[in-house]
């Protein structure tokens, strides 16, 4: 019986710290996660419309799930871990009540050995005899109701152990089945979001964007042209989009593979570091 | 177009170190779900056979999510985080044709500069001239080639990221997809195993192996009793019974709630620290 309280001690010490900690890694899968959703949010920003939509959509449908997550490591702290915190208070009074018995049966055993040494040693003695064994009885009494007490409260512990122990893993199951049929929901939805991306679309508006800016341009004026920000890949300026055209001249000519797609610097110029964080706005839960 | 590229380096790294984390906490996850394994299976065989089997049958479904979640780990190392690695050189790569671009288109506006000088301090100087025009067409001619080569690397790489990007993040959403489901399908099997425990059965059990153990022993022979041995919560000793049994008897006599249960110590020989841990059997997975 003492064994019971015991084990139960050791074991749900462990389930509950082991479950804590699973809980926690749970929460910190959630983060990361969350961290993710932010970034593909900013990457998002960065794409053409095509992209962006379908990244904004799987981002909005993987926080969703972060969602659910959250609501788990609530529902996992709530109705698994706390009520195996429980269970240290409980047990530490279920052993007082232990160590209390055992010392009222440790009483009536010395009463019993008083009470074999008197036979022994004065067998004649009827008055020291008779007390003796009134002693024994009285101790008898008091250890067999102890006793029952305890049995009492140890069939309590072991009845709320059992059917605690079945509460608090159903818990846990259901939580975690929620959790994984929501998940499976969303992400099937999610699914759908990135098969239905358009590549084709998004390559024809890539391609296509450029050629419509450079469409809009005249010809080159080569005059404008100042070294100081002609580099054609720094940011966008006069001089370097003057460079780019007169580029562009040539490569209308050339029998190239893509001749839609033309080096615009200035129709990229959303597109450019700066801009981009410029741009971030957090469409993350946290 | 180069922030394309820029945007790909910055947002794929990130991209690759969060899933790349992600997948480690999901395997820590299932590291400290092993290791509840273990403890439910080590606490199983302290219990009697109704609630030992149902938690055997509960950590056997338990390890079997964790089998499911280390699929997934897997997967998601071959399938996701070492894709996106990959765009580490292949982004370097397309940098390294920018450079080179960028260099030949910056030799083109020298030239056109050497010429503009030319024909404003020396107009008359035709020769030169001349030789300033043909430096400026070669130059031209290289940077349009050029740019034509870079503009088909980025519109590769482009095509290439879109592609990936629709595939990595299909793949990580089928991945979770099918661990969701699974966990899901194993969780109701589990959910069952719990729901179908016999809590009363247990308890008669409990109950009634302690009677069965007083039912099979004679009344208690006071003599016996040993004062070296005679606590009755310490482990099973002959002296120890004796005087259990001798307050059974006045338990038997009393109107008490639970006439069963009694504190056969022996009985619960199996039960002790020393034991149990003799009868641990890992059933974990690891």
């Amino acid at each position: 019986m003492e064994s019971t309280v015991t084990n139960a001690e050791k074991y749900f010490g462990h389930f509950c710290s082991l479950l804590a900690a699973y809980t926690r890694k749970t929460a910190r899968l959630r983060d990361k996660a969350d961290q993710l959703v932010k970034q593909l949010v900013d990457f998002a920003n960065t794409e053409n419309p095509e992209m962006r939509a379908t990244l904004r959509n799987f981002a909005e449908e993987l926080a969703r799930v972060q969602d659910y997550r959250q609501a788990q490591v609530e529902r996992l702290e709530t109705k698994v871990v706390t009520p195996l915190k429980f269970y240290g208070p409980q047990i530490k009074q279920t052993r007082a009540e232990i160590k209390k018995c055992k010392h009222i049966r440790s009483n009536e055993i010395k009463q019993l050995e008083k009470l074999d040494k008197l036979r022994q040693k004065s067998p004649s003695d009827r008055q020291m005899i008779s007390q003796a064994e009134t002693g024994v009885q009285k101790a008898s009494a008091d250890a067999s109701r102890t006793t029952h007490q305890l049995e009492e409260t140890v069939d309590a512990f072991q009845t709320q152990k059992l059917k605690d122990l079945q509460k608090i893993f159903l818990d846990f199951v259901t939580i975690e089945m929620v959790f994984h049929a929501k998940a499976v929901e969303v992400y099937s939805s999610a699914f759908q979001t990135l098969e239905n991306y358009d590549l084709e679309g998004d390559l024809q508006d890539f391609r296509a964007k450029m050629r419509g800016v450079y469409g809009q341009k005249d010809a080159r004026p080569r005059r404008d042209t100042a070294p100081s920000a002609a580099v054609p890949w720094s940011r966008p300026s006069q001089s370097a989009q003057s460079t780019t055209r007169s580029q562009r001249k040539e490569e209308e000519a050339s029998e190239d593979d893509f001749p839609e797609e033309e080096l615009e610097e200035e129709d990229l110029g959303g597109w450019d570091r700066d801009s981009i964080n410029g741009m971030r706005t957090s469409k993350s839960r946290k």
